[in-house]
């Protein structure tokens, strides 16, 4: 599948090899191409130490970095790994001709670090950044997925042991089903993934982050997850 | 202890009920006593049918109803099981110097109804219902706890298989501890409760409810909880 990655921060990269790796065609999209290879520095994701983009490409060659709407065109499906705080204007830079009619997998959280950790969100309780894209993009069908656990986590679900779950929300089945066959490519087991109905339900999504955020202050480590557990 | 239940909804009832078995002088406080008595009607607290308190009564003769005030006067320890809307006015009722002093455990969640289900929250993100009752009565020692979880697990935690959590948030370690210990005797294994920190926690534990309101709609029962697991 030709499949865009939006972002090219630490969670952009970890999907986009694992994607490669699966043997997609990969592209990761961004606002300016010769900026982002311009860049020296490093950054630090969560607990993990992040290269300079240009020396990640190195190690990466299949995977070509494209302007946003050249990103966007390429996709059969668009991958949101932007900060959530500016997905909306970098989504506009993708353009709705390059969104409509495909899947958006939209796992940006709308965090707003001003007051420290853990994060507040930029939207909350009355709406989320999930509705915010889907209502941006009526023609794009969006899947809230992914939010709930670190990045290394996403693409290597074994990393936390036993039994835990990840969930999905969107309007579209059929996209949450292309969704849920990509997490299965992951390593996600088909029963760990939980739909949790219509976009509306980003806001649970969203909102857990804060639970998220203080569990990871609490127990001090990224690499946390949670088992849903029914009664008998 | 002399314990008092603020809220004659089931969740301060199962509580109240529970506090009495493990052998605590109980006193459950409302607005108005004698209106709670001649109420008639059965009401319905998620999925759970709930009598008219004058039934509930004659069947929980040790535990005496009182107004908020002689209720808050009574009580060494203090649940606000109150309606999370309604919390700050029913804490006004009982008074600040009942609260001074004492261990307030408050497991309201500030719900919003008034656009169906899953609710929406009167209070969220940049604030915490946990964290207003803190601040409107300095000297009481607010724990927040027990929010995560439908009522009847509350005071039965085995109704869910398996290991799962619970979690206390709040500025006072010792207070802490007084409800950890009250938790450990209504059945949560010590190591199963989690400290998130100060009272600014309380934000984790009340947006959860989006999560945890989401997941009742998506596996239909309110039975369920969830266990954290940590990576190796």
């Amino acid at each position: 599948m030709r499949i865009t990655v939006l972002g090219t921060g630490l969670v952009g990269r970890l999907l986009a090899a694992k994607l490669d790796n699966l043997g997609h065609d990969v592209a990761v999209g961004t606002r300016d191409p010769a900026a982002t290879l311009a860049r020296t520095e490093w950054t630090k994701t969560g607990d993990v130490d992040t290269s300079p983009y240009s020396q990640w490409q190195e190690e990466h060659p299949g995977i070509r970095l494209l302007a946003f709407p050249e990103a966007g065109a390429h996709a059969e499906l668009v991958l949101n790994a932007t900060g959530g705080a500016s997905s909306l204007q970098a989504l506009a830079l993708v353009g709705a001709s390059n969104l409509a009619g495909k899947v958006l997998l939209d796992l940006a959280l709308p965090l707003d670090f001003s007051t420290g950790f853990p994060p507040t969100l930029t939207v909350a309780n009355t709406d989320s950044l999930g509705e915010q894209i889907q209502r941006a993009y009526p023609d794009a069908k969006v899947v809230k997925s992914l939010t709930s656990v670190f990045c290394q986590v996403m693409v290597e679900p074994s990393r936390i042991p036993g039994e835990h779950n990840l969930f999905v929300a969107g309007n579209d089945d059929e996209a949450k089903q292309t969704v849920r066959a990509l997490l299965e490519s992951f390593g996600w087991p088909g029963e760990s993934i939980i739909d949790l109905g219509d976009i509306t339900a980003a806001r649970a999504a969203e909102m857990y982050s804060r639970m998220y955020f203080t569990l990871v202050n609490a127990l001090g480590t990224f690499e946390l997850n949670i088992n849903i557990i029914r009664a008998d």
